[in-house]
């Protein structure tokens, strides 16, 4: 079964607001097995509400519209509805005396323009909404079926839940979906994309994609069988291919992040950490204490941005700062030791870069570059990254971060990094 | 002028990710006058796009579209325009010397499927991507014109920026509107809505809005005009009115950041600062390097998680740990007045508090409660708030932030606080 979603609202078509209620509706249509095909965002405007509409019935199965159930003049979505269907509105007596209660019930006399939230065109049903005062409409066409849901958020999701979803749960499915997201970091979307070629032709099932955000690239699997055991049998046989494939860069799955996961390798073996940072300025000790509990591993972070606390609170020598500057090897090695020894931890992550925009001398010493240093029982183990001075300052300090939680990381799973 | 924004993404059209993208364009073609009619998401197919392109050739003068110009074989925006617009994918030499470039500048080879995002539609123009490796494409056809731009958001920006924008600014306009954000923080939506009430009728011009985000109140002012200049006083005459209203609630205008507006004052007045953090880990000291050239004014941050860190680097009494616990007054008193001293710095900036979800022992030690201490030449600030429970982990560290840097800003603005 098909799916088009119809967002309506000049405040979206002009970019006032970001459109939420099309991802949540197309996520819950996903989860019943049903498969949306296209967004479309429209104004207020009746015109271009009708023919979005006109245009959905004919490609899909399910149509759910968002907005334009409200009691002001713009809010046209069932007089659009109404045109589209070639039927005249008509005021629904059951929905009249609901609004009249719900005012009732705040102590408040109704306004004369809720009136218009009871018109419903000719032979369509209301769904009650439990959460305000713009009733839906629910139209059960020869080929598709439309629900016309109110746009505040919080409205629409309570119409979508008490209404629409179960209705749509009773409708034979034809497919039962599934899906799984595998996370990576350190290797490029196109190394991923190379890797994983053979699986992503667009007609297999499952399909595999690929999408990056902040570095972290992230696969996507999703499968359609006959029941849910089914999807889910393809989906973890896709997963567990990628993930063989893909190795120890795939750092975790769904929503994870690359601190949670050198968390449960910290927590694993119960080892504390502390961190020693230039650049990135307490990003990095931010993110070592993300998580609730953090003091079970986490237990201090040296801030050292100027050359003066480097040699005061780590005793970094004035002269090694003199001689090989601050973004260096051999500064980030010792900030690393020093950091272990005076913390009494089991592993120090040091940071030194230059963040940019200014302060970069190429080709030697250009911004994005970046040492990482991470101390453990053994040694010191430091890593030369050029992020690129195409990034941002912001971006420059979350990939500097990054870049010293995946050392972690592949340090604690025994990889040699 | 019309324009319709084509969003590409299988991860946009099943509700994988919100698309902001869409939104942003919309805001920045709203601003150079060209009127948005409609925002069509789709899928990663290339009929879906073709069509979607087809029809918004037909319907506007101008189209971008996002997405779908990666390296991996789901990225298929430049095959379902070249098909629309009936013209043959071919290798642009200069973009592939560019790419090659991009990898060399990271000492990186360039994956062999990085070349696909050297093939054009023939008679397209490149758009050069100054932030990444998907450059954009430009199509003038007879009735419209459309850009093909990447769909990493900030990828997309910088093409649109440095190449769109120009180009369709000197498009002839029809209406011009001019539009300002005045950021508050500390004052609650409601009272800024009371203060600015008159203000806020819909047919007025400006008009005056209120959106929150993360504790930030921004009041949006807009105005439309027959020319730049007249919709520029509208706007300043009605900003300078609410700012007046608003006082030192308001603490900037466009994207500036709390921190940004700290930063300014500190360099105004040559002072140094340093940061001794406890439930907020390292995020106030992230904040206080945010800016470029930070190391005028921020030292080094002391991330004090552990107790033990707290008497080791700051030297907080044992006693005093044991007797208040260290979220209490006494030791956010005691580790800015330490920090100051240590750090020999002219302001130190202390965070305790109880981030949760565990660890709160209420009534008096509820989660949510943080002391923030603020040590300054002749003597400490503590400020006790409550953030609430209702708060996540997250929200309570980022407001906790914001709530020291307030009390900074407010303090360097000799506001009594």
């Amino acid at each position: 079964m098909k799916a088009v979603i119809i967002s309506v609202g000049t405040e979206l078509v002009t970019g006032r607001c970001v459109d939420t209620n099309a991802a949540w509706l197309a996520g819950q249509l996903v989860h019943l097995g049903i498969s949306p095909i296209r967004n479309v965002t429209v104004g207020d405007e009746v015109e271009a509400i009708k023919s979005a509409i006109e245009l959905a019935l004919a490609e899909s199965d399910v149509v759910c519209v968002s907005g334009g159930l409200g009691p002001t003049p713009d809010d046209l979505s069932r007089h659009a509805l109404a045109e589209a269907i070639g039927q005249s509105l008509i005021e629904d007596a059951d929905t009249l005396s609901q609004l009249e209660a719900f005012f009732d019930a705040l102590e408040r006399p109704m306004p004369e323009s809720n009136k218009r939230q009871a018109l419903v065109p000719r032979g369509c049903h209301v769904i009650p909404n439990p959460r305000g005062t713009a009733p839906g409409i629910h139209f059960r066409g020869p080929g598709a079926q439309l629900f016309a849901l109110p746009g505040v958020p919080a409205e629409m999701k309570a119409t979508f839940e008490t209404y629409v979803r179960d209705l749509l749960a009773d409708t034979r499915r034809t497919v039962c979906p599934g899906s799984a997201r595998l996370l990576c970091y350190g290797v490029s979307e196109a190394w991923i994309g190379e890797v994983l070629a053979d699986l992503m032709t667009v007609e297999s099932n499952p399909t595999v994609g690929i999408t990056a955000s902040e570095a972290v690239i992230a696969v996507h699997v999703h499968a359609t069988a006959r029941d849910k055991a089914e999807a889910e049998v393809l989906v973890d046989s896709a997963a567990a291919e990628i993930r063989a494939r893909l190795g120890h860069a795939c750092f975790g799955i769904g929503s994870d992040t690359l601190q949670l996961a050198v968390v449960r390798l910290l927590c694993k073996r119960r080892l504390t950490i502390a961190t020693a940072e230039s650049c990135t300025g307490g990003l990095l000790a931010a993110c070592m204490s993300d998580e609730p509990g953090s003091s079970a591993y986490f237990m201090r972070g040296y801030v050292v941005y100027a050359n003066t606390a480097k040699s005061d609170l780590l005793g970094i020598p004035h002269a090694m700062l003199e001689g090989h500057g601050a973004v260096s090897e051999p500064v980030a090695n010792e900030m690393a030791l020093r950091c272990r020894e005076k913390a009494g931890v089991d592993l120090a992550v040091s940071i030194t870069g230059i963040a940019g925009p200014g302060g970069g001398d190429p080709p030697r010493k250009p911004v994005g570059l970046v040492f990482v240093g991470l101390a453990h029982d053994t040694g010191v183990i430091v890593k030369r990254v050029l992020l690129g001075s195409h990034l941002t300052r912001g971006e420059i300090r979350d990939r500097a971060c990054k870049t010293a939680l995946n050392l972690v990381r592949l340090h604690l799973l025994d990889v040699v990094v």
